[in-house]
């Protein structure tokens, strides 16, 4: 790039690319047939559209000129008392003072790390994380703190051990349950550890849970904004991408009362507001009672892709390679030997017909060149076996 | 607040709120019947809802799911090239690769802010501005320069004086066109002159231009992104919020080819992409060739509205107060004498039934303690008329 005479800010070098969204544009140009592993998009099928265009009617359609104007920053009054009522009794319930309506989950990480992050602070993520939250604490000039993750979640005796006496975090960022892209859970007692942690050390815990509601197996466990009881240095960031459709582009925040009016102010400086129609939609579809039935529809339907990407997985790759395996959630995460390197791997593969996310795409530092993720969601059981197929013979071609 | 214990960023200090914003809620909530000159909304019936709700069937409706998932982060093919073509022979005709769309023009001017400035560099800005775009700069922790406004726009060789041979500006923020607050044009003659000085300085220039296409009097001036003819110095903001809708938040960045793919990675890491079925709406809205004819029809009320505010304006209060003739967009800038305090106005005027913006909400330092914007475009005359009688009473009471 020649971007060398024009006067930009120093955090412009700590703007990574997005593996992940590249791949959006990227498989929107391929004009073959492709299994899509990719995106952690839902299930097209899964998108309640027929539901949303009744709704859409009455809310947005053409008696409904105020669905076109500008809403609240903090949310609209239709969605936010929807929204209240829905999580009331959940493990996620809420309260007004303690709710800001975002333009998606990455919104609320984007807020997050805005408010809390100068230039050199220390960020502790995931490894593997999600690429666009360590992208956003990177872009406001933290440096980052990889923190491994095994299928109990985040190795929070791992973190003691590496903040030792050291500088302590300034914030934590982690997804507790069905862990992008480890699709792992932390168990209670970390999560318990993990506060205990973060109170010490005076650090925020941005506590990103797009997947919760999709648990398909195994006990719930409290979310740590449940668990976190008040403390104001747990920030919770949730959304409906997963749910409901990443399209609409509207989540939440929910937040220590005292931060509101702060998250207010820098999100009237990012978007103004988030999109009114989408959240007149969602409101509709809350109030209608429609949310609960779906997510039920939608968790048998994940539950059978995961199987059935765990059975094509082990008939073809059985012995060679491992795997995770989620209780809810999109994403499995595959280790293969040191002779797969998966970034090679991606060309060949979407060549033969199947896309997927390279592990290094997660790690700040490229800590996994021969894992990769796959969404299991998006896609049918059969292409799912179509689909592995595909991706044996990718990796017989980069391995021969 | 409470955030004393909270380990915020140094920034945070810099998050001013919004008066405009806080507006929407604050209007929201009010029972009682009131003239809303406050926010920069187009007229509710100025909405093309009927056309939108036809497209909305075919681009959104219960057959297209796709239109649930993400989106490009550089936009929807389907928009980008109708887009691409509304612009072609325009003053802002522009081409693929200096496209990006945004979550509305605000977020275009957080990625020109976000990729420009640094803790304490200098940023130019009007005086008055729109609020959210200084708001934007300080959230980066700007130092601000505030340049008068007359009735050609910016004072551009007041700006050269005030720089003078100390430190130029890193970043140059104008709205050239129909400016908001004061809906003043720069002049041919001054736009030539602000892209020489930011070429001899170095200045990136942002050229927020949401009025340009709704002109209703006068001569058309080119853009300063069509005199600046590729410099890439010039970043280019515009919106679909005024000659559409502002609940869509679908706008666009028209920038240097060099800097996409950096816009591109920062807005990954701010909301990920822009809702897709708006970007779907609106480029069915444009295919189907809606746009020309609805801005002839929306031209023709503004026209009809600010001639109605200028003649209520005159008729109660000729003599005592004035205001400027803009020749398209949205505002009116009305000037007081002293012994009018528009701060304590508004609070009067409000109980008597009328909304508009105080002055020192349009500048950081608070420089027009005396002056109010009111937004012409969304009332009709007869309620304009009415709108200005309370506020003649509201004007009576405090000065009484």
């Amino acid at each position: 790039m020649q971007t060398t005479t024009l006067p930009l800010a120093s955090r412009a070098s700590d703007l990574v690319g997005s593996v992940i969204d590249s791949s959006t544009s990227l498989l929107a140009s391929q004009t073959h047939d492709i299994v899509r592993f990719a995106m952690g998009s839902p299930a097209p099928e899964a998108i309640p559209t027929h539901v949303l265009a009744e709704i859409g009617v009455r809310e947005i359609g053409a008696e409904a000129p105020d669905a076109f104007d500008y809403a609240a920053t903090e949310g609209d009054a239709a969605l936010r008392e929807a929204l209240l009522a829905q999580l009331s009794g959940t493990t996620d319930a809420t309260s007004p003072e303690r709710l800001t309506i975002t333009s998606g989950g990455m919104q609320g990480l984007d807020l997050a790390f805005k408010l809390f992050v100068d230039p050199g602070d220390l960020v502790v993520v995931e490894s593997p994380t999600y690429t666009n939250g360590s992208a956003t604490a990177l872009s406001y000039q933290a440096d980052l703190l990889e923190v491994p993750v095994d299928a109990e979640g985040m190795q929070v005796d791992r973190l003691e051990e590496m903040i030792g006496s050291g500088r302590p975090p300034k914030v934590i960022y982690t997804i507790p349950t069905f862990q992008n892209p480890s699709g792992a859970s932390m168990t209670l007692e970390r999560r318990h550890r993990l506060l205990e942690l973060a109170n010490r050390w005076g650090s925020l815990v941005i506590d990103d849970d797009p997947y919760g509601m999709l648990r398909f197996a195994g006990d719930a466990v409290p979310s740590l904004h449940e668990l976190a009881a008040g403390d104001p240095l747990v920030l919770s960031v949730r959304t409906f991408s997963k749910i409901m459709a990443p399209g609409l582009r509207v989540g939440w925040v929910d937040a220590a009362p005292e931060l509101q009016q702060l998250l207010i102010n820098a999100k009237q400086a990012m978007d103004t507001c988030t999109n009114l129609p989408m959240q007149r939609l969602i409101a509709g579809f809350l109030r209608g009672g429609h949310l609960n039935e779906h997510l039920t529809t939608q968790r048998a339907v994940y539950r059978a892709r995961k199987e059935a990407m765990q059975a094509a997985l082990t008939e073809h790759f059985g012995g060679e390679a491992r795997w995770t395996d989620p209780e809810g959630g999109f994403f499995l995460w595959v280790t293969f030997g040191p002779e797969v390197d998966t970034e090679r791997l991606f060309e060949v593969a979407l060549a033969e017909g199947v896309a997927f996310i390279p592990g290094n795409a997660f790690s700040p530092s490229k800590q996994f060149p021969h894992a990769l993720r796959v969404c299991f969601a998006a896609t049918t059981p059969k292409r799912i076996h179509e689909g592995v197929e595909r991706l044996r013979r990718a990796v017989d071609k980069v391995t021969s």
